[in-house]
């Protein structure tokens, strides 16, 4: 495969491809946005105490803070999978909306966690949503490659692939730890969210600093 | 009418035609994470079993699930279409308009058919509803072919529409389907939309096999 | 004003024009799919008949259908309009989003004329709204074309500006109407909004009628 | 740093950086739409009058234009700071993220200053939201100019960046005055987001003023 031709390839069905990069971008961005109508004061307070119905929404406001780095983090790990992307087919379309459609499953799980954190099905279904959608990126990520529409250097992919896979491990393995220790899990997901946004940073992939 | 000249066209009101494109996929991206609202657990569960409650939405994630692929496969269909657009006119952003609000139309449906799955009346309206779709994604094909906007050639030409009116008929035999037998038109949904993506997974077209 | 100056200045903020461009449509698509919410059947019914609690929904559906054609023609002028636009100063940023923010009311507008559509304050509402928004995009538009921001050829503007401003002198004549004849405004409305969709349709701009 | 080489970079990933410039863009705008939703009457009136029910909502209302001012504000902010921006690392997309993870939460503090504005509770909150966005902003800029990843003209710079902190300095200021006099923040709030539309209106950058 030669990468000039890949490019020209996607330059040619630069609209539509950029079509599936756009409702794929849409989608998240909805999506992350949604997770706002899970916080919710109402408008007459029985006991009348503002303050404390505002604390009363911390477990939601955490499961939003959560949620939104989780969706943001997806759409980076899409993003940069993209950015490599040099064609597509059917396949990758179905596969991506099968991803989507897990992605927008996060605001309800979310909602779920928000308001029943303390019960072991509310954090077996968030931990089942989380390793759904990092299996679905993997299958994606595969089927990209195997059909030739990655234009990515073997080593950068190794390590991307690795990263992918690892989240795919992890998200996987916090639902058994749900069912025995569901306060532990949340932790581990913040972890592996928060953690590689660090050590990319240090990385500073497409930054000036090498000038 | 000479491909040159049609694309030139295209090329001169990019930003134009491109925001028709976005403002399509932005409706239909909103559209399909709307589904996501008709998925909702009360915050203060009367009996205080989650488990239970998830489970009492299968029904609701089974019309997610459908509506999702629905969507999803309207928004392929649009997207192929548009790929061979060359210009466009007033009349096909109105019917493009009429289109899009049927589109739009499909969050209400499921909400209704998974809440009320088991009733006629709520099958028939999925049922009408996305035959009204691919009746009038019919009529924009041959509004966008009857002006010279299309670009495609013959033999595909005439494979897809074969395949559009396949769905239109579908669709529309369903309506009396549900009517006499409500539980099997779902089924028939599925069958039409699962099948078209796996048998267009083969063909793979756009992808990098052939090289 | 050189023409070849003013498409150059375009060209150089591409990206920056773009994103007023997608921002203003992305707020439009939204809008416009937010009506749907508007439509909802309660998941349990108290009389238990579904085709009931449909029919009942038929004000709502009719809100609808003319908040769709509403929101849509507003679109495809202002379409029209940015795709005449050369440039953009700090001002026109501005209108647009007061602009904006009287479309983005439209679905709340929309909500009470379908709940109460018989009360003329529901119908002043909905008049006073759409004439605010045409007014403004009076006020868009005249500053566009102070600023010569526009590349609009005298006959075609001046034929743009008279049907713009018919629409403002008719939204607003619709608001005394409402005060009068509730049931009468709305058919005013559908009216305007269908009729120069069909005119159009015939002069057929940017379409390849001519080859 | 070449200026030739960074605006190159930037070509290069074209498609990856508009998607970043995209997705903020859609964020954007879904939150400040979403701003409608605050706003509703129930379908059933116990009164019976809607335009009482009407009046009822002037508070809502009030915090719908002050929020979607707010939330224009801060995209013509964003909108001018990434036009000026040439390229992207993976910190700026950590720290766009957690930007618009603030933006997102607007909606929910308006809701909460719209039907709760007499108390010091939902003014704190407000102020805390808009403080929280406007230092982030300033975050945000910083990293962006210490990667080297702006172009701006020390000028041009210097006066953005003034006014930028002017914002932060008084909407953290304003949670102490909303402590204190809970009805004084909001006016102090209006000022700051109309004063600079007004102020960049006479000044006319990017306009053809000047032809």
């Amino acid at each position: 495969m030669h990468r000039a031709e890949s490019s020209h390839r996607r330059r040619e069905h630069e609209v539509e491809f950029s079509r599936i990069v756009a409702f794929s971008d849409g989608v998240f961005a909805i999506a992350i946005t949604l997770l706002v109508l899970n916080l919710s004061i109402p408008e007459h307070l029985p006991g009348d105490d503002l303050t404390d119905a505002l604390w009363d929404q911390r477990h939601d406001l955490f499961a939003y803070a959560l949620s939104f780095a989780v969706i943001g983090r997806f759409w980076v790990i899409h993003h940069r999978l993209f950015g490599d992307v040099t064609g597509f087919d059917s396949r990758l379309l179905g596969v991506n909306l099968l991803y989507l459609s897990l992605i927008v499953l996060i605001p309800f799980s979310s909602q779920v966690l928000g308001d029943h954190g303390g019960e072991t099905a509310a954090v077996v279904l968030y931990a089942a949503n989380l390793a759904l959608v990092a299996v679905m990126g993997q299958i994606l990520f595969a089927h990209a490659r195997r059909a030739g529409l990655l234009k990515t250097e073997p080593e950068t992919y190794r390590e991307g692939r690795r990263r992918s896979r690892l989240a795919a491990v992890v998200f996987t393995a916090s639902i058994p730890v749900a069912l025995v220790a569901p306060h532990v899990a949340p932790l581990l997901w913040l972890a592996l969210v928060l953690d590689p946004v660090q050590r990319r940073a240090r990385a500073a992939r497409h930054s000036g600093d090498a000038e």
